[in-house]
């Protein structure tokens, strides 16, 4: 790891909490706990970007160096993993003692790895997953997931509390990742659907104005569905009375008709595609649940960690 | 076409309405028709399960060719369009001056072919989805969405009320389905999402039902984000001002994770290849609102209406 030289340094710890990135999220964030009465030093990898959390009183630091020094707690809310690496590694050594609270999207391995490399150099790792967006925060509506250090989250429970409302989630740091990845999983898949319903209305001069009106309220209405599959799943019986079974759930037409539209069928066919598998391995008549069982892969390597941080 | 000979034959008109099909569905749709005070015949293929709509007050046709002469009306509630061709080709020369309600899921292809043959057979034809499950029939929570003769909805419409709010579509036959197969596609996408992530928690050990706690409120709020993406779809303009980047939605991280925990990445990688697609035309910087385009497809047969029944 190359040390790079920075022109400024300040040893003095003189802000509780520091805050690297301050794009639309990392602005909220600053902003957030300057608001509470924290004292905040703020970075961003482009200049000019402080300037509203400094008219909030926030203090802008002249480098990474700089401002990891300043606060004994270091917030990370950059773009994806390769930029909190290349941020933090240059001044790895300055992080002993530290906290490092990353709330930058990550793999649950990424964030695996992020605590394996903040804990060789000394520092304690909290990793954040933000169910929020930049205008929640505060509002109490959103929520963050936690995972890793407990002490760090029990300590610093009441500076986190400013943002959302937290949830602890476990000292397997990859946790907090993967319930969030799996939340927006069902998200983007929806989003998806709706999009590839809106065309495939489109082609009969429907606006999807007027069919979001329709399409919102009845996905809002069949989320009410997901806790009695959950518990058909949880279970492991498919084949209880009451079930839409496989055959009868049969999305070929959906997928055929899409295509006789001249939309792409993909994201349906994919759906087809878990169907089929469990239709072809004899399970038809089992309800349409089953194909929670084709998203399960054989041998594979659930949870392993490997692939190091900076 | 082959007229099968039958042994039994009612000349007489002598109930209101004919249902073909006694599944879950059918049985709903006779039994509203009959607590309604419509006079009811009723068929099966499979004998014996006419007994619940008997008891009701249903007339049993103990043939098709039976059934279908003792009403004006004669509703279709099959399994798939091959069996209505099945059910009806063979006594197509009976449907001449009635009218012909298919309540079978069809695709718009098959509705505007069925419409085709029962012109071609002197009928009339209506065509019907239906956006409930049996349970909601007479609830006025469903829906059902009609296409096809205008005349002919609004002499039934009496009738059609009886099982659920309708709403007429057009009189091209094939609009009624291509709007249900819409709704669906976004219901189906959107469970296949729970399903995703709920195979990912499942890795740290979270029930499905403990997900789907989290997971159902949490689509449910999303779904109000539709209205604002449909608004950017039907404007055509992606390149608004807070709207989530393409860049920023790369889902490269999700379905690396899902692979790393062992579960299918498939209907998420669906997504983001899409999301892919877009970028690699140039459109990064652009609204996710984008994938929208990825779906339509270029040089499509849209609403062709080759083949035809029996
Ligand atoms: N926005 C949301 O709704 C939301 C919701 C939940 C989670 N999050 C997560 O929060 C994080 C930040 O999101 P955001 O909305 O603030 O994104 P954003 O507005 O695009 O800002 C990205 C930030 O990352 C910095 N950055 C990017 N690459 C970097 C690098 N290589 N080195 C140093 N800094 C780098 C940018 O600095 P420059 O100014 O120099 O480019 C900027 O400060 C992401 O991980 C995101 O997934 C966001
Ligand atoms: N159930 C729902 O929630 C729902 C919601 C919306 C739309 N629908 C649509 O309503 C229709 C009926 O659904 P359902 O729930 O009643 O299904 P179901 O309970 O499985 O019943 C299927 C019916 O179709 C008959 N059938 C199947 N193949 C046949 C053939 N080749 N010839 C003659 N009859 C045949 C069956 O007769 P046998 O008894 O002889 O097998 C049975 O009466 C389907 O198109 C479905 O998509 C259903």
């Amino acid at each position: 790891m190359v040390v790079m030289s920075e022109p400024t340094r300040n040893p003095a710890r003189s802000t509780d909490v520091t805050v690297l990135g301050l794009g639309a999220m990392g602005s909220a964030l600053a902003t957030a706990l300057l608001d509470a009465g924290r004292s905040v030093t703020v970075w961003n990898r482009t200049p000019g970007r402080a300037a509203q959390s400094v008219a909030r009183g926030a203090r802008a630091a002249g480098s990474v160096r700089e401002a990891v020094t300043a606060s004994p707690v270091v917030v990370t809310c950059l773009l994806r993993y390769p930029s909190i690496q290349e941020t933090l590694a240059p001044v790895a050594g300055e992080l002993r003692g530290r906290t490092l609270v990353n709330l930058t999207t990550t793999t649950p391995n990424e964030s695996r790895d992020l605590a394996v490399w903040a804990a060789g150099h000394g520092a304690d790792h909290l990793d954040g997953a933000i169910m929020a967006v930049p205008d929640m925060i505060r509002s109490r509506e959103g929520q963050i997931f936690y995972s890793g250090s407990r002490a760090a989250y029990d300590i610093l429970l009441p500076t986190l509390e400013i943002w959302a409302t937290s949830e602890f989630h476990g000292e397997d740091a990859g946790r907090a990742a993967l319930l969030d990845l799996a939340m927006l999983s069902g998200m983007y898949q929806m989003f998806t659907g709706f999009f590839h319903g809106a065309a495939m209305v489109a082609t009969m001069g429907m606006s999807a104005s007027e069919f979001a009106a329709r399409q919102a309220p009845f996905l809002s209405a069949m989320t009410h569905g997901l806790a009695g599959y959950a518990k058909v799943v949880d279970g492991g019986d498919h084949t209880g009375p009451g079930l839409q079974s496989l055959d009868f759930s049969d999305l070929s037409h959906l997928v055929r008709a899409s295509e006789e539209q001249g939309v792409d069928p993909a994201p349906i066919a994919a759906v087809q595609a878990l169907i089929s598998r469990q239709i072809a391995a004899g399970h038809g008549a089992e309800g349409f649940t089953r194909i929670y069982e084709s998203l399960r892969l054989v041998g594979s390597a659930a949870g392993s960690g490997e692939g190091d941080a900076a």
